[in-house]
């Protein structure tokens, strides 16, 4: 926070002398089609998918049981609302730290186009990254719903409506507004120039990104139940299948979409080199670090 | 997250020019009976497992004490099931960091299990760790029970059982899958391959492995109590030493160890090497790192 | 804690030898002005602040709704004060964490203060970055209003006031005091001896520095729902703009800033530097290190 | 956790090639009055144990206050049992973590007990470090009590007693096993070995150690208000000054020295050095590391 020397060092990184950003990820790899290394990351993206859905949805069927006082339960029964924000968080550091050697860890359809606006990641790569969380959360979903029907059923199913009181463009605003607080966090936490200069920033990064998805439930359970995630949404839409879910449904597509879009444009030509290139030519002492 | 670099490190560790993994632990090692270093290993386990029940139960029973209302409790009193659920996550946390370095810090039959099919551990390290655990659980169970005999019986002595409304076959199923989710934790922060690169992961480790626990019970505490840790179970079960719980108890053996032994096989055989070597001649691009 | 050897490192480096202190900022900077890099920091600053704030009083909102059983909430509903604190602090952690490379990570003008007087900024990046700070906690603010005008106004809009039973005094002691430990936490989290030391202080500084915001939440939102942020309470004022909270405002702008400068004069003149070189030749073993 | 060659490391350090412990503190170090890092060191412990008590004690009483029915609270309102148990382990993080390079981050004359136990300071400095945190803790309190003299003495004023329905012999047994955890966990994390083999240990052991006490807390609130730091018990008995308090406060000096003492015994003759060496004769292969 706030040290002269880091601006210092910044200042010194763009001058290019002892730091490139790798090259753009090309629109199509067909050689990495031919690695296990890929396949790998598909199934570490479909299973991470397929835990973070089981766990989370079954701590919210769980609470809302203990806490349902007309079928015995105890007003103050449950994790809270907190506990289940603690568990969408808390699974989504786990499976990053779990992942990010294997697949990268996005583990969200949002994520992952982010990143492929950033040209981190190939097209064909992002497409069947999100096939695998969809199937992964599908399924995930489907292991709570099979596990107890009729609780999954009572009790809303962990899918993302609207929630009474708000309008469309509200629930819209709060997906797109925490959806950029995540894929802001994923790359200022991921950002290679900063591994270069500290390489403990890859293996740190899985706190902050937990965290990131922990204070966006706070936020907006009350809304929309939050849904950041687009595969998370789609998986309890497809297990719970009410006309409701259904009908509110594209927002849980399109605002995560247009949150990734404006963190990654954000990170991208604000904090990082497009206009700092641009406008190079004022800088006047270059560090020698 | 996210990192091409990551992908291209990762390939290149493939190439075998930097790392090797250790050979597999003998299945059974006279030599490790003669060093004071084991035996130094089953205390700490010993102690480790018998603080974890202690507090862990005692928070419990504290709980449960503190919102009886019928014993003049207050309804929202106490640490609430979320605190139940962080004294069980935060203390592996606390002890995964202090016996990291002296056994390994299994703290958990399961974990033992999983690592020895992983041949991580010999045989004989592996039983000698389980039933140091278990006795540890016993003693800090019952150092509960020597406490407040009176609580401890009427407050239910921490033991997990089946809850009312669910089969056993859902109990099993969560318990097969809290274990995978605990052990392939461990097993991703533990790979010595990632710490051969990173060699902060082993420090950072216990953060995840507690933060795993920490999550499997905020999702099936309602559903078994959780036990994804045998020796838990069992020191519960001997001194709450009620009909229910020891009819359940195979549940919370079997279904620890099928989890574990389904994480070994996944991040071995999927993960790891076994089919990543086999498919090895897919490779074109051996990275110079 | 308590290493006999952390000492000596400590007394070995007043010595000299190989640590010196960076200049202090200069008052004015007219070179700043001319970088991109200062302008980048502004706009990361004014996001940063904004996202806190729409995080934090979207979280209390939805609270306060959730929980009010008058309009169909349930008594235990919601976050709680609690899920409130982790809000404020989990999103100083990511967000320092995120904006600590590109502006320093301020995002309150108390800790800008501080740094000004510990001469770590210039004065005029001073009050540039007030501004920022301040307009975006405006427009986060703003934010949360625009999407839920009625519940806004009726839950109090995430104003700072002085709660009923407290006295002015104690409202700015309050303030006072909750500044000075997250400015102190602060100061010892990014001293640059410490990290010339040891190179990873800078990175996992966010997370003492979160967990400060979250402890002074913890004390005092009974008191006065805690600023310790000037921006946050202005952003709120503002927006919410009741007598009852602009009567109040000068404490959360006198009480901050006070409790900044004690922490910026105890860091600076007991803990560091100055008292120690005039007692410097006391040491009589100036350790090789 | 269970890396096989983590044990062969350990092993190599017993060879004594690449490491040795510092040599214990004398009993009295005449020289280390003459520094002004000392002073500095006790102003520190005081600091840091007044705002320690003052943060605790002050959500203690916030919470009783907003949780009071009787008095217009609201049954779920305040931060929680949970909510306290964070406060204290949460205010211990940050402290440990900003005090660790100035004194050492005791903060607990218990910790100071056991560290002086183990030779890692000296009998004078472990002396004045007790004073300056009783003081530092009366001074907490009473700031607290200055603050809302009715509400403080109205909701107990934060002291620990035995709670109804536990004897002496249970709250003592408490807060030795509580002071236990601590303690062991403060020579888990500091171990100079451990720091040898890597540099990280002293920069992340804040985080194991706030959470020892925050487990604590969970344990242990409902049957002494959970004491295991001496300066905090005696701060709040001084401050509140009722029979009750004061009858049981030898309780929270006994407890927590006699548990102080068992951990360093458990980790100075168990885990490390002295068995080991006394069998060392049994090693046959010295690790070539």
């Amino acid at each position: 926070m706030a040290k002269h020397d880091v601006e210092v060092a910044e200042r010194g990184s763009f001058s290019a002398k002892d730091y490139h950003d790798p090259p753009p990820a090309p629109l199509i790899d067909a050689e990495e089609l031919t690695k296990w290394s890929f396949y790998r990351a598909l199934i570490a993206e479909f299973i991470a998918t397929l835990l973070f859905l089981y766990i989370t949805v079954l701590t919210v069927i769980g609470y809302k049981s203990q806490s349902d006082v007309k079928a015995g339960g105890d007003v103050c029964g449950g994790v809270g609302i907190l506990g289940i924000a603690w568990a969408f968080g808390g699974m989504i550091f786990i499976l990053v730290y779990c992942t990010a050697g294997i697949s990268g860890g996005h583990i969200n359809p949002a994520v992952t186009f982010g990143l492929f606006l950033a040209r981190k990641v190939s097209l064909i790569r992002a497409i069947l990254y999100m096939v695998a969380q969809c199937l992964g959360a599908i399924c995930g979903v489907g292991l709570v719903k099979a596990f107890q029907k009729a609780y999954y059923n009572r009790y809303g199913g962990g899918a993302n409506e609207l929630s009474a009181g708000y309008s469309t463009g509200v629930g819209l605003g709060a997906e797109i507004v925490g959806t950029f607080v995540l894929v802001y966090t994923v790359f200022s936490a991921t950002d290679p120039k900063r591994s270069a200069r500290d390489s403990h920033v890859p293996v740190l990064a899985p706190l902050p990104i937990g965290f990131a998805v922990f204070m966006v439930h706070l936020a907006t359970i009350p809304v929309t139940g939050t849904g950041i995630n687009p595969a998370r949404s789609l998986g309890a839409a497809v297990m719970y299948n009410q006309q409701k879910a259904w009908d509110d449904h594209w927002i849980f597509w399109v605002g995560p979409f247009i949150g990734a879009a404006i963190a990654a444009f954000y990170h991208q030509f604000i904090l990082r080199a497009g206009a700092a290139k641009a406008l190079g030519s004022f800088r006047s002492n270059p560090s020698t670090l």
